[in-house]
């Protein structure tokens, strides 16, 4: 019980809180019939939405707008596809219209091409660069503070850590390991197929118009970690309904955590259910632990005091406003 | 110098020893030019023949063969299959005819139509009893006493050893971690296409009739090392022609080894160069470290004396029976 007040600084004591320190101890002590050896210590985390805000859109959605501008001055009668229009703002309103087939096209385009070290390179001028549009800070400086405590929290516990993510493996690795500890194998996310070359001596990737594997989400989750991983985990750490079947694997273990942070305040970040509400419903039936980022995090992001920054109405017409953002 | 003495005590004391420790000391010296932090000293090695015997067969073949044996028994009409009849030994000679469409028919089918519980119990069984043809031990006692010496000394240096083997990857982790100390999220391999359903609560994945990527030999090698660990290998030990791109990789980094295992021992293993021709003149035309089994290795197999156990002529009469094995 001392442990719980050391621990966690950025939460809030409270059940939460409580029920995390309370199932890390009992995998951790060799006397307890719940005891996980460390070798078996696996962690899943989601990425947008879980470790850093999605709204109003995935961090890799700016880069892709970054992308496509500098695609389009390469090439301008890119700019003339009405997905490519969305991205520069010329018609932001052909979103809700776009197709599937549009969006990979797009998202295919943007990360292409490319060297591996050329998309580094892209990759790092942005998130050196972009900032939210709402809380004008870089994106690297929006990573929750109290999951970042909860990752080092179980990382100190013999836990690896992986991220488990819908987003693209090669854009998540250009910052998970300066943001989160977390080194590029233990990135899973949806990979851009590349092919391998050797050029004067030099060995090097190229990115390639297609995806190598499906979308690492809901079902894909579970699958890819028994792929690349090869053993569950006994904590998986989610926000939407992409994360359910991943959320289940990890309850459905003997010692099993399944954790679903929502996004229920709009006074320091935003309130919507939307794309959650079957993981709510889930979390509810399955008894998972639903963490309210008003009610369990005292403090959101890095640096910020343990008070609300912002008056509820105002950061309410915030949220209006930014989520008007293409 | 005194390290060299102690480390790898199965190894000879010669240039190969000396190639290695030379250049482990180097990149972990942190006051050296070629100096690479712990996080980035990954090594890859490969499995049939690098680290088990791959003659007369791999050691999957043997299991196949198992598995075939289970099949016929439920479904007899399997049996008249030609590339079954190869593996219950009534039409050995077939196997030289062997499409590459049956090949995969054949593995396909013994991987598949079992849940994971189910393929690691079975491939448990036969690694419990099924012994080499000509050594008459368990498979899992034939892995070269010092390729394992090799792995330990490179994880006491701060490596971090990956298994990368066109075998199953499901197969291959149903012993790595135990014979090599190398876990599953280590394995990287050839996967079966798996599914993921959770029945009365229990999560699982069942092995289907296809295979998830492409075969791990070759450029697929790096491809699937980029991919799943996102570093390259600053050590690479290979010993056939699948191996060569992945040693290209490791030789190309700044600081990089590649080292490929030479078949040169008829008297303690077997001496053969088929396969392997393209990555010895590789070696030759790169300078990379060749190991003779025969002169680098002053003990194979675990628990064997320093001394070739069988004079040359019977060893190899011994491997011509062997090699005629399906």
């Amino acid at each position: 019980m001392v442990m719980a007040q050391v621990a966690l600084p950025s939460w809030n004591d409270g059940a939460a809180k409580q029920r995390i320190v309370a199932f890390v101890e009992q995998v951790t002590n060799p006397s307890s019939p719940a005891f996980v050896p460390a070798a078996q210590r696996i962690a899943t985390f989601d990425n947008d939405g879980t470790l850093l805000p999605e709204k109003p859109v995935f961090v890799q959605t700016a880069f892709m707008q970054k992308r496509v501008a500098e695609l389009v001055k390469e090439n301008p009668k890119l700019g003339e596809l009405p997905a490519f229009q969305v991205f520069l703002e010329r018609d932001p309103y052909y979103r809700q219209r776009m197709s599937k087939e549009e969006l990979i096209h797009l998202v295919l385009t943007t990360h292409s091409g490319m060297s591996e070290e050329q998309f580094q390179t892209s990759a790092q001028a942005f998130l050196a660069e972009a900032k939210h549009a709402r809380f004008g800070r870089l994106y690297t400086q929006l990573a929750y503070q109290p999951m970042l405590e909860l990752m080092d929290y179980l990382k100190a516990h013999g836990f690896k850590v992986y991220i488990c993510t819908g987003g693209g493996t090669e854009f998540v690795r250009t910052f998970a390991e300066e943001l989160y500890g977390v080194p590029p194998e233990q990135v899973i996310g949806t990979p851009i197929e590349l092919e391998f070359s050797i050029t004067n001596g030099k060995p090097g990737f190229r990115y390639l118009n297609s995806f190598a594997a499906p979308f690492n989400n809901k079902k894909h989750k579970p699958m890819n970690i028994q792929r690349i991983i090869g053993r569950p985990p006994i904590i998986a750490v989610g926000n939407s309904d992409g994360d359910i079947e991943m959320l289940k694997f990890a309850d459905a273990q003997a010692a099993g955590l399944a954790i679903l942070l929502r996004h229920d305040d709009a006074v320091r970040e935003y309130a919507y259910e939307e794309g959650a509400k079957g993981a709510l419903a889930s979390a509810k039936e399955h008894n998972w632990l639903v963490v309210s980022m008003a009610g369990d995090f005292a403090r959101l992001f890095p640096g910020d005091s343990s008070e609300p920054s912002l008056p509820a109405p105002v950061a309410a017409a915030l949220m209006l406003e930014s989520l008007a953002y293409p």
